[in-house]
Order: C-alpha cells, then structure tokens, then sequence
C-alpha cells in the first residue's frame, strides 16, 4: 500500500490516529519538504514514529516517483505532506503514477492552510481563488496575482495569499557553474508580501485594494503561538509576525457584521478598524 | 481549558493524536451533531475515548452555550466538530462567547470537506465561492445559490456545493402544536441537489450551467468506501452515490488539463467525458 499521509500544520502531534497507524506499519517513509514545512526537526518525527524519515525534495518528487514508489504492492510506504496530500500538483501527479504501477493508494486527509485560514474570521463559503506569491527578483516580478484578486474583488470575495518558501534552492550563478550548492530557506514575511501587492497596485493602478483595504495576517496556524493580526495593508506592511509559515488574506468588500466582529478581536487598532470598515465596506 | 476538536471526515480515528490527548484530559465532552455527521455511532465514540459524549443539537448550541461552558476556566470541557471547529458559523459564536466570559480557548484543527474535497481532483486554488444547497419544499425553493455560481462560473471557478442534512427537525404541523416529535434524518443526494440545480437554471434560464457541464459527485470522502463520480449533470442525475454524505463540484471552465486528467479516472463513461470537455472546456 502507498499511503499518502497529511500531517496537518504544526507539529509531530497533528498527524491524525489514522495516519499514524499507518506510518508506523511501513518500511519506508517519505517526507515531502519543499512546498510547506512542519514546525519540528526530522529527528523529532523519526523518534516520534520510531523509524527513519527520507527527505523528499522537489527534484526526488518530480523524477524519481517510481523509485519513491517502488515494491509498494508488496510492502507499505508512506509519503507525508505537510497540511493534506490535495495542496499541491506535484503529489497528484505521484498519486497517478502509482495507479499506472497499480499500486493501491490510500490517502489520509489533514487540516492544510486552506481550511485553517477559517481561524482568522473570515467564513470559508465566502473566498474566491486562491493566489500565491511568489518572491520577486531583480528581474521577474510576475504580477497575474493583481488580475486573480480583481476577480475575487470584484464581487465582493476574500483571498487566500500563500507566500513563497524558497527550500534548497541554488543561485542562478551556482546553477550555472553546476555547483550543488543552496542557499539558505528563505520564507516570506506578511510584510514583503504586501510590499509586493502595493508594488503591482502602484503600477497597474486600476484600484483593486489599496493601502486602507483590510487585510489579515496569520502565522504558525493551529500552533500555540499562533499569530493573527488584522489590518489596514498599511498597517500590516511594518506589524510583526514572529516566525515562518506566514499567510495573507484580503478581505473582500462583501464582507458580514459577523466576520468583521470576528476579525475585530485581532485588530491590530481596533478605532482604525473600525473606522476603515466603516468608510470601505458595505456592513 | 475549552477545546473545539475538529473530528475530520469519517471515523474516531481521523481525530489527530493532539485532539485525542485533549479529548482525554476533558471533563465533559459534547459533540456538535446538526452540521454534519461522523460515520460512526455515539457509543462507538465513547468506547474510543473513554468517556461520556453528550449530542449537542442546534437548539443546545444555539441558546445554552454558557451551560456548555460551564466551569471550563477551572476544568477542561471538549466541543467536538465534524471535519474542522471552523466550518460553522455557531462555532464562532461558541468561540466568541467563551472568550467574553474569560475562558482560555485551543482550536484543534482536523481536514474537512472545504480542503478534502480536493480529493475529487480539481485543485483547491481554483475554486470560487462555496454554495450550501437545502431541501427544496412545495413553498420553499430558494435560489440565491444560482447568483453565486453564476459569479463563479463567469470567470471560470469551480464551485463546491454542500448539501442539506436535516437532523431532529420537527415537521410544520408538530412545531405548530408544540409537540416535540422529530422527522427522521434525511441527507440530501447529489441526484437531489442537480435535479434541484437544473429546477433553476430551467426557471431563470440565464446559462450559468446546463445539462452537459461536468460536475463532481463525492461520497463519504476519506471513509474506504469513498465514492467519486464524474460527469455530465445529466449522467449525476442517476448516477448512485450509496450511503451519505454527499457533496458535489460543478467544474468551471478554466479548467486545466491536468485537472482533467485526474477527473477524467473518475468519469462514469470516459468516452463522454472526452467529448464534452472537448465541446464545453477551454483546454
């Protein structure tokens, strides 16, 4: 069996009943480490499930699937994702393979940052598209967010901003010289991320948000020292989130009494709160 | 303490070990039992933890939250959640009041059917706005459900639509008598909700879909016998799901071909899902 394992948010803990039986009664276990992260050292995981934990980065995942896959008809292997196996392509696309191999797959769900957000106020059933951003550079800075949240914006919908984490990744010189050498994790902050939403509404200027548009900040979702704050973009340009993984939320201009009285409690001024929800919102 | 402990979709094991341990530590624990549904019995549930579980039913809920709060600054009471603690709104209202009476609150997260769904093989990231179907009756059949699909669909989301569960719910004449006599449960059906889908469209006639867009259903999603069906809205309309809960997804037209791939494993007649994403889809 192949099972496809979510481990949820936060830490060793957050793995569900299920999925740690199932853990615990396979031969190999990979951990998918490059499109999320968990809160806990590999050490911690591999005491914690008494077995060793292989390290699957973006280039195992993408070209080696069959030997991640492999004799998993006979015996069990597991893959674990951090938040639910569903958040990314890369795992759909092992998910496949291993029906091609007609391996039998199990998949075990988990909470992942796109239900989890619902921590912040903001009512699922009413977001639209997700976007992620992605770190500019001197050269590329892909602006088709902007056109994704004037989508959502424009009748009335949140958006989820997922902000980039750069794992193992190598300058372009030393990828040109092909020296496997990789620069230090990098994860983006609430406050580059709206540096770069302002950015692109400064240059496209067709009035999507702007620096009085609420937005809400959230930090080490589901763990104890989670934080959310919410704010005028302004505000959340400078406010302190503390440690990785951030995420981002535009409120939507549809926004109800009751998310507002929910994200209230995590304002970051509750009289500017106030006052910006009064001007811009339709409550 | 007062813990809110998402359950996640199917049996008492997908509670994560973290819930578990709080669950375990609790003096008293409710289960919430209107929004949604676990697949296994209440005493199967006691039996698992040990301890007694009292069935929260809306009215419960709803007007004698300080009763289930009731002493939990000096002891530990769990409210336990089908899927995750922030999937309904009478959650945040639990949440909320809880913080007014100065009680210290941890929110256990646990997967739900706003990020399972993505089991079905449309990603996350491209789902609009999520729409709650009810039970038409003879002189109730609202439609605001049709608006917000339409908003969706004009720029090419997906959209997930939860259907109606009807739990302890007195019919007109016994609430009218005051005789506190209950219906039994009825879950709505994804051939209910399309038939009620095409109801409207054949009413308000605007094309926000018809009878050959690709819709999703899915069964008792992350339970074994998790069934995924997809297909036209006139294949779903007889297409058997088994037992509940169902849900559906009507795909939007963006979708990407990768998605398509993944649906397609999924289709009651592969031949007709060909053709009608190639007349219907954009890929």
């Amino acid at each position: 069996m192949f099972y496809i394992v979510g481990l949820g948010l936060s830490d060793e803990r957050d793995i569900t009943v299920k999925g740690l039986e199932a853990v615990k009664s396979c031969q190999r276990v990979y951990l998918e480490a490059y499109t999320s992260i968990l809160m806990v050292e590999k050490e911690k995981l591999e005491k914690y499930y008494g077995c060793e934990v292989i390290i699957a980065d973006r280039e195992m995942v993408e070209t080696e699937s069959d030997a991640i896959l492999a004799d998993a008809e006979n015996i069990n292997v597991a893959f674990l994702v951090v938040g639910d196996p569903y958040g990314a392509t890369t795992h759909t696309d092992l998910y496949l393979r291993a029906r091609e191999l007609n391996i039998p797959v199990k998949v075990i769900h988990n909470a992942s940052i796109m239900n989890a957000i619902g921590a912040c106020g903001l009512q699922l059933y009413n977001y639209g598209q997700t976007i992620s951003m992605v770190f500019f550079t001197e050269t590329w800075r892909p602006d088709s967010f902007y056109d994704k949240i004037k989508e959502n914006r424009q009748i009335g919908l949140h958006t989820l901003c997922l902000l980039d984490i750069k794992v193992k990744e190598q300058s372009i010189e030393n990828m040109a010289r092909g020296r496997l050498i990789y620069e230090p994790p990098r994860y983006m902050t609430v406050n580059q991320a709206v540096e770069q939403l302002l950015e692109i509404e400064d240059k496209r200027q067709e009035g999507v948000y702007h620096r009085e548009t609420i937005g809400v900040g959230i930090a080490r979702v589901g763990s104890d020292d989670q934080v959310i704050k919410a704010g005028t973009l302004e505000q959340l340009l400078t406010a302190d989130f503390g440690a990785p993984l951030h995420s981002l939320v535009l409120a939507g201009d549809r926004m109800h009494f009751l998310e507002a009285d929910m994200l209230r409690q995590f304002a970051i001024d509750k009289d500017v709160f106030d006052e910006v929800v009064a001007k811009h919102y339709n409550i």
